[in-house]
């Protein structure tokens, strides 16, 4: 990475990290989708995925905010989050388990985006623009929101059936 | 990975992702500590190494609830994170300013393992295992205390004297 010199410069490191978490999203939540049995779950991952793809959107208004072409910065966080939900995916487990395991995954990539949404909010308000501040924050609730659907089917049956399963097979 | 058969082989598996996390964790924290300008934020993660380190007994704990030897499987996503966090403090950014990206590589781990424990924790009161899902809801409390701390402390000064460094600078 290019050596920071002040808080603009980190904002733009930090929101260039994002697109690129972004766009990793937009590849991985499809093939996350088609592997959930549970509809809940299936339907949840692709309004997600709605919502990831307005999220570059809204990525793409704040480079124009800055005075900055979009550009991605290499995301090793999210690569290394998504090498571990794939690996799940990749290694045959029963549906009913398979669905908690990718909920799994995908809580840590939502969480990965609470953090690092927070930061680029924080640090848009600090500066004094507002409206960036708003797109980040803007996002940052919806995958807050994400994050809490997912809880919720995992809670509501998904774990559940993953121990129902487990026993069935012992 | 080996294929996952259960919920009590994920809930293994999951605990060996989190046994390596914290153990990365434990490496990485002093450097961040001995590179924080801000004795506020210092404290705050010298603290936090305390804390993890006793997190990584509870982890062995686990495994000995779990009847399991205590091993580490490579977990990527910390691994991505901490990359991340060190080629910060690898660039010679100035003390104000590394102050705010200590915070927010620190925040990205705490919110891995928010979302690791918490799945774990879910996982494990499914299974049963109430000694187990109290362990793991203890640190988890622990880790979302932690990212609190540092979002006060960002928000009490760290955040503006890395602006006004910055305008000093311009």
């Amino acid at each position: 990475m290019a050596t920071l010199t002040n808080l603009h410069d980190a904002l733009l490191d930090e929101v260039q990290d994002l697109y690129h978490a972004e766009k990793q999203l937009v590849k991985a939540l499809p093939t996350m989708a088609k592997a959930a049995s549970s509809d809940e779950l299936r339907d949840a991952i692709q309004r997600h995925l709605g919502e990831t793809r307005h999220q570059v959107t809204r990525l793409d208004q704040v480079f124009d905010l800055l005075g900055e072409t979009p550009r991605a910065k290499h995301c090793a966080g999210m690569a290394g989050i998504l090498q571990e939900g794939t690996e799940v995916l990749e290694n045959g487990v029963n549906d009913a388990l398979l669905d908690a395991c990718i909920i799994a995954a995908a809580q840590r990539a939502e969480h990965y985006e609470i953090a690092a949404y927070g930061t680029a909010a924080a640090w848009a308000r600090q500066l004094g623009l507002d409206e960036v501040a708003q797109l980040l924050k803007d996002t940052l609730d919806e995958e807050a929101a994400a994050d809490a659907t997912l809880t919720s089917i995992a809670q509501a049956g998904v774990n559940e059936a993953a121990e129902v399963a487990s026993e069935q097979r012992a």
